[in-house]
């Protein structure tokens, strides 16, 4: 007897037919029932959907290079959403955070000890998908999942280790968003290239589309905490300001920040989130006397620029590129 | 650049020809030098040392079939040794131990996020060295070392929740100590014997003598913590008493305890751990009188046994078992 769960096909995202593919699976992971504090917080979080991006650039990877075997696609595609989801629940610990997608996290409500070994069980499974990938591929796969694995380790402590100082530059900024959150899209890419038989030159470049696209998604997601539209955001705008989040506006606008404005900048850190409303609008100021927008635009569109030149070097059909250019559409011009 | 640490050999266990080759992978590992925080501790926890039984045992699986090629086997016994520490790692964290072979524990050390992320990339390490054997194999080497590694975590997890519990039976608790340390043994010799071509019977009975001797030297273990030589042992004799821990000898006696010696029993555990020395004398006076260690000897002679007959059916000639017997022997015969 297995553990069971329902996952819901409403929130799903790109083509409805590997979404369908990849729902399927997940709903059929199969797991013991007991020790259920091990188990059971696996189908929670799995639960939680999201729009499961990365499995679908697995199927993606492998589509734009003229490979539609799309079963023998789906595990690597699932081991990738299982590596995602092991990576949230341990963030979430070192993070505090007690919400995931309007729910619980996985240590709020269970603990955090139940939250460790669940994940550490969740990335072992992931590497029971990739071992049954074609036997060919599967060292390789494996090198690509582990090379893009560690970084995404080596992204949350700089994320950690930033939150510890006031010196953080824009590049080490960037770098820290591309390990943390960025190399695994574009890893997702390549381990459907690679079961595609791409070459090495290929892989890299579908490899940086992903990665870049990635840079310029999070490069956006800072501005948009901002600067979206409240009516269509979802969450309150100047959510990053109130606590103090060292996004890309902070970081630029200390980096340009004049010595006639320091005080006023300290003195706006130093406001209590209670006084929320007073704190955005005065950071706002701030950002709008130092062109921080139109700064963060111009990286963002520099990330863009680059994701759309590696895709658009890819020697393959311009029409298979399609799926791809519409994902990048619709990530990069989202208002909420 | 990378890391580098320095092994002692002293405390090296086993083959000396094994113990050096195991020692310089471990010596060699490349790690990236930043960040920092997610490296360093997973220099420091190998450095630790230990007496490397698991890596061992993973040659002396493939041996035991006649296979010799030992560079081939390397990568699957550091695995192995990684997997080991990264659950380590793990295990400290949640158990709230402070030190681990005399040193401090990496969560007390650095810090509990540290422990989790570093831990992490140690896991992800230790499939970068199963992805180095033999292709044809690694498939099977990842299907058996996720089998374990996951019954490792269900160990993990049953020993927390039986924390909760005080009606743990002996068949739970033989369960537990089996998933949460003897699987390991018996799954790094079921890597070699892969490794080496054995057919699938094979590979189960030698997996079975790891497991069952694995198991009697848990047992033995608890045996030793209460009734071992104090000149000997090397640590104090009766910490298991003084903290309440439920042993296999507690839940023996717990088992057999008469209405007439309850109010004693639970006297004892009341004692505070300053009261330790009284609290372990009068704790022995009740396992003397229900024969507890008599019982506790006949288990773990039960499962040394049929270790043991897991190996004598082996079908390879008797001179290739002899290592494994003197390592079932040294396991088994210490007072330390």
């Amino acid at each position: 007897m297995y553990l069971r769960m329902t996952i819901h096909l409403k929130n799903m995202f790109g083509n409805p037919y590997y979404a369908e593919k990849i729902s399927n699976a997940l709903e059929n992971i199969e797991l013991p029932t007991t020790p259920k504090n091990l188990y059971e917080p696996i189908l929670y979080i799995l639960s939680l959907s999201g729009k499961r991006v990365r499995p679908q650039l697995v199927f993606m990877g492998a589509q734009l290079f003229g490979y539609d075997d799309v079963d023998t696609v789906l595990p690597a595609s699932v081991a990738i959403e299982y590596f995602h989801n092991f990576s949230l629940m341990h963030d979430d610990i070192m993070d505090k955070a007690p919400l995931r997608r309007g729910k619980q996290t996985v240590h709020q409500r269970w603990n955090d000890n139940v939250a460790i070994l669940s994940g550490d069980a969740l990335l072992v499974k992931s590497y029971d998908e990739l071992a049954k990938c074609p036997i060919t591929v599967v060292p390789e796969l494996i090198k690509t999942f582990n090379r893009v694995a560690l970084e995404v380790c080596e992204g949350q402590q700089h994320d950690m280790d930033f939150e510890q100082r006031n010196d953080v530059s824009e590049e080490e900024y960037i770098n820290m968003i591309r390990l943390k959150t960025s190399v695994l899209l574009g890893g997702a890419l390549e381990l459907g290239a690679i079961i595609a038989g791409a070459n090495a030159a290929d892989r890299l470049k579908i490899y940086d589309f992903g990665v870049n696209l990635g840079v310029a998604f999070q490069l956006q997601d800072d501005i948009l905490d901002t600067f979206g539209d409240p009516e269509t955001f979802g969450k309150q705008v100047g959510g990053d300001i109130i606590v103090n989040k060292k996004t890309i506006l902070h970081i630029l606008l200390k980096r340009a920040l004049l010595s006639e404005d320091e005080a006023e900048f300290n003195a706006i850190l130093e406001l209590e989130e209670s006084a929320g409303e007073e704190k955005v609008r005065r950071m706002i100021e701030l950002y709008n006397k130092y062109k921080i927008l139109e700064q963060a635009n111009t990286l963002k569109v520099k990330y863009s620029t680059k994701s759309l030149t590696s895709l658009q070097d890819i020697n393959v059909n311009d029409t298979q590129k399609e799926d791809l250019l519409l994902l990048s559409n619709s990530l990069l011009n989202r208002n909420k």
